[in-house]
């Protein structure tokens, strides 16, 4: 890692305000990303960064995140070729959460179901429950192929 | 709360399909909600959802929210008169996280700043450094008028 953070602000306005990104990472050290299509706004997928994904991504310009469940720097898809160019890095208010607008390479998808977007279900109401519907099951790249070794998303 | 949420299931097939609603809270039992203008797909805000605050979302049509900073349940907009009717309700692959399409009341606003977004601020890299540059800086009230009250968002 080339940079590293300053500290956060107290000030909230300063917080709030023009000049040095000083991202909020939270007690496990990350920050919550949002990543849409640059082409279209459509929501990809949501994940999240620490400091040093979040360094590699801004000085590289590709998607860097931190998987939770591997414990380590995840550069999407290193494995699929779905690799994330990143147009725009976005903060909120309290410098808790970045947005990427994104273009995707290789099979321009990006769930590990070789879906689009992560985001392939609606939630409805039946009764007493709440129902899953899917609404996008156009598979762009085989998820046993791609992945068969193993390896990352 | 008139109904909960089923345990998710261990099967990741079954997680990933259609059928019942069960999302993932993390340890502080909490899914990420990303919420986009059902209008023209713009990312208003980050927060989070607690059990009770998504089957309130579900059963209302109105999103509340957990804030994590007042510990509470946060129905949005309740002092600013900014509630969000939901639109549609999506999750995501591994369920633990929501994506809301809401039309906003009132001022239109969804930043506590008075902004549209909470996401005015683009981020760059200058020299080694990330810097933020302020895109939207249209207010849509006055916070200082609209929570003179010290209420909340």
């Amino acid at each position: 890692m080339t940079f590293t953070f300053e500290k956060p602000s107290a000030d909230k306005a300063e917080l709030e305000g023009a000049g040095a990104f000083t991202p909020r990472f939270d007690a496990g050290g990350l920050v919550t990303a949002v990543v849409t299509d640059v082409r279209d706004g459509e929501l990809l997928m949501v994940a999240h960064m620490n400091a040093e994904s979040l360094a590699l991504t801004v000085e590289t310009g590709i998607a860097h995140y931190y998987s939770r469940s591997r414990g380590r720097i995840w550069k999407k898809g290193e494995s699929s070729g779905n690799l994330q160019t990143v147009h725009e890095l976005r903060t909120d208010c309290d410098q808790d959460a970045v947005w990427l607008k994104v273009s995707v390479a290789g099979h321009d998808a990006t769930c590990h179901t070789g879906r689009r977007s992560c985001f392939y279900r609606i939630v409805t109401k039946r009764d007493s429950n709440a129902v899953l519907e899917i609404t996008d099951d156009e598979r762009h790249f085989d998820p046993d192929t791609v992945y068969s070794d193993g390896g990352t998303k």
